[in-house]
């Protein structure tokens, strides 16, 4: 077959031509004859008639083919105005099997899986072509690539950091081991020391990064593997500018997800978060008070807040000020990490924030220590070792402005903005504590 | 200081007006009264003039400062060519020390630093700042960006695949083993698995991924933890469709680099590889006879290209096809992964293709096995467990079209474009054998 590929998308402009068409069966419905075919290629499917065709009786679903036909207009009252191409449909000449494909284990052609969570992820492979499944990477995409062009029209340098590291990044036991040659090293908790470090360099620097987290738990949000967007910039005057760099990263994937993935979003039902002209800031420990006067629930102790109370600021937001997300900030020192700049004003917080609407953090942030001497009395109070953060210490030892970021998991937008249930959904290839690919066997626990 | 902060790159605009800079100090000159003061920031350096201002005095390299002036054109006679803001100087006003440095260990105010690669390394988010170093990283992040828009606008679509896998992507030992929980996983040694089973979903798919090679080897062009630009596309007719793709990406990341880092190749007196109309392509047996007609070496019998080899057919692509790059094609089935594709024609031998160019391989890549069958058959041949690779295997099951892909270093390429001696140089903090970050302790040898 010399003929060049149709994509499925462009059927509709092809009426009365000859076409190749290439792709999988989605579904094929036999009628004594005459054999109804739903081919499905990157940009959608198409229905092909197939009368008399010998090889059409033997093709099943996920089968790959290309098939030669003519292109046809459909009678008005036959159009499918579920399908992009509905108003055509594509008389088959000639099948040629490329691949065949075992029996499927479920239906793969209805609108939604009817499967549960650990049979979509058992057969990944397969369940990643559904069109509802795919949907949720496009918009992953979109919200990395808006994320990155957000910060170039920033002047921000895209940067690659490593991800083995000689130290636990963010302190603490929930860190993966490697055996690096003779010695040991880990996986990064995050960009962070590396990306603080760019800043004496780039000043404004941003990074889409692999991170691991060995939280022995498994959540609804939470992965053992993740994409972070991380971004850090210097020569702030206040920890608001930090606050108001997300603000317009959010606007932009927003703006970006609602212009390229409106098909995508239809197909949830979902919609962007509503935001006020400006997005609200409201400080922890108000935010405790506003909890307790319109619950009752008294947390204004708490150094935290906990998921209920999440959700209860969310509620707040877009009550009060019509926004879906809200800034909380000035967390307290010892809840953060070290490198958390202490308020000035109020030492016990931080010049901190987390970006929190629909009952979940979206974003989280702050402004860091720049100061060497200050840094370093930070790590050991925190119970780390110098040594362990001995090149990140050094850029703060040969001058370093004062500067912050922030970072955003690529997976939880896109779980929040779809409104999916559970984060492995949007994870290509979900790790957790249970999962690498497959379930791990338990009778090889040590 | 309420003012707004004024760029250096911006200074030349602004003549006669009163600025607010902020950066590091890169070079300080003393005169008796007068102070002459080289200060960087992430757009360029400008000279700033200080008379009998008393901070200036204490001021060092590396220091951090704002400073209030006055932007003066300099007499005709005055001008530094060598400097964007070569015709403007700004006298200062005002001085405020944001960050003091230690004293440096060497010279950073040089126009290319006189220190050894472990010297280098070893001071990394210092000599990081350095204008020849962090032009590196500039070429990079264009690289990537254009990478990533070259394949964006032939329909590809960028995932993210993990890199905490369950077996050894690519075979054989060299790989970093993960304690994962109480289970034993690995580090990706490429994107490789992943990418060709997404070709089942979006047919074309490309991602920015970090692998990991365990060699336990010191060469100048290895890294352990790199940036792997990797594509791979479906429906191909032929593996000739995959090479005219990379010619694409290649010509394209060359355009972009040629336009946007004109300054950077500068720095490095470094141009890009000269290209034939179309880059030339020959099958290894014909480069080792190319070669033994050309030298006398006769490596006709080897199974593979050895670093000579590839040095003496850049010269020969230049010489006789005016092209600094060339494809050699059809490696021998069993040098090659066990997912290669062998040659109908000759099935010893792979539809697999390196691109050489200047001594060395700038891209692999090859068609695929898509039967599962055939695939089930290799897996075993080349020594692998197939439960080991299930999930790879789960695609090919349910119907996979034809299909193959290829993969750049991102450091590779930024390092052949720059002419750069050893690869650490292009990785902001490289990984070896010997080291993560600093050099890894020989006491700690277990």
């Amino acid at each position: 077959m010399p003929m060049e590929r149709t994509l499925i998308s462009q059927t509709p402009e092809k009426v009365g031509q000859e076409v190749l068409l290439k792709g999988w069966i989605k579904v094929k419905r036999d009628h004594g004859k005459v054999t109804f075919l739903d081919l499905r290629d990157r940009t959608g499917v198409v229905q092909v008639v197939a009368t008399k065709l010998k090889e059409a009786a033997k093709l099943r679903p996920e089968w790959v083919v290309e098939i030669k036909g003519l292109v046809k207009e459909r009678p008005e009252k036959l159009v499918n105005p579920k399908l992009a191409t509905g108003r055509v449909e594509v008389e088959a000449k000639e099948i040629n099997i490329l691949a065949r494909a075992a029996e499927l284990p479920f239906d793969m052609g209805a609108e939604t899986l009817k499967i549960s969570l650990p049979v979509l992820l058992d057969y990944r492979p397969l369940t990643l072509r559904h069109a509802r499944v795919q949907a949720i990477f496009k918009v992953e995409e979109t919200i990395i690539a808006a994320f990155r062009e957000a910060l170039k029209k920033e002047d921000f340098v895209e940067i690659q950091v490593p991800t083995i590291v000689p130290s636990a990044t963010e302190g603490g036991a929930q860190v993966f081991p490697v055996k690096y040659f003779d010695y040991d090293a880990f996986l990064a908790q995050s960009p962070q020391l590396y990306k603080q470090i760019m800043t004496g360099v780039f000043e404004r620097v941003f990074t889409v990064a692999h991170a691991y987290r060995a939280e022995p738990s498994v959540t609804t949000r939470h992965l053992t593997e993740y994409v972070g967007l991380d971004a850090e910039m210097a020569f702030i005057d206040s920890f608001e500018e930090i606050m108001n760099m997300v603000e317009k990263v959010i606007r932009f994937i927003f703006a970006r997800v609602e212009t390229e993935n409106r098909a995508e979003l239809a197909l949830f039902g979902a919609s962007l978060p509503k935001l006020s002209q400006r997005i609200p800031r409201i400080k922890m420990r108000e935010a405790q008070q506003i909890i307790f006067e319109r619950t009752g629930r008294d947390h204004r102790a708490e150094p935290d807040l906990d998921p209920e109370d999440e959700r209860e600021i969310s509620r707040y937001a877009l009550e009060k000020f019509g926004s879906e997300l809200i800034f909380v900030t000035h967390y307290p020192t010892k809840k953060r990490p070290f490198y958390t700049y202490p308020d000035p004003q109020d030492p016990e917080y931080t010049c901190s924030f987390d970006l929190i609407g629909r009952g979940l953090e979206w974003v989280t942030g702050s402004q860091r220590i720049n100061d060497y001497d200050m840094l370093l009395a930070h790590i050991k109070k925190w119970g780390n070792r110098p040594e362990d953060f001995e090149i990140y210490l050094q850029a703060f030892k040969y001058g370093m402005p004062p500067e912050g970021g922030f970072c955003l998991g690529a997976e939880r937008i896109t779980m929040q903005i779809l409104g999916l249930e559970n984060i492995r959904e949007a994870s290509l290839f979900p790790r957790d504590m249970e999962r690498i690919d497959f379930r791990l066997p338990k009778k090889e626990k040590k």
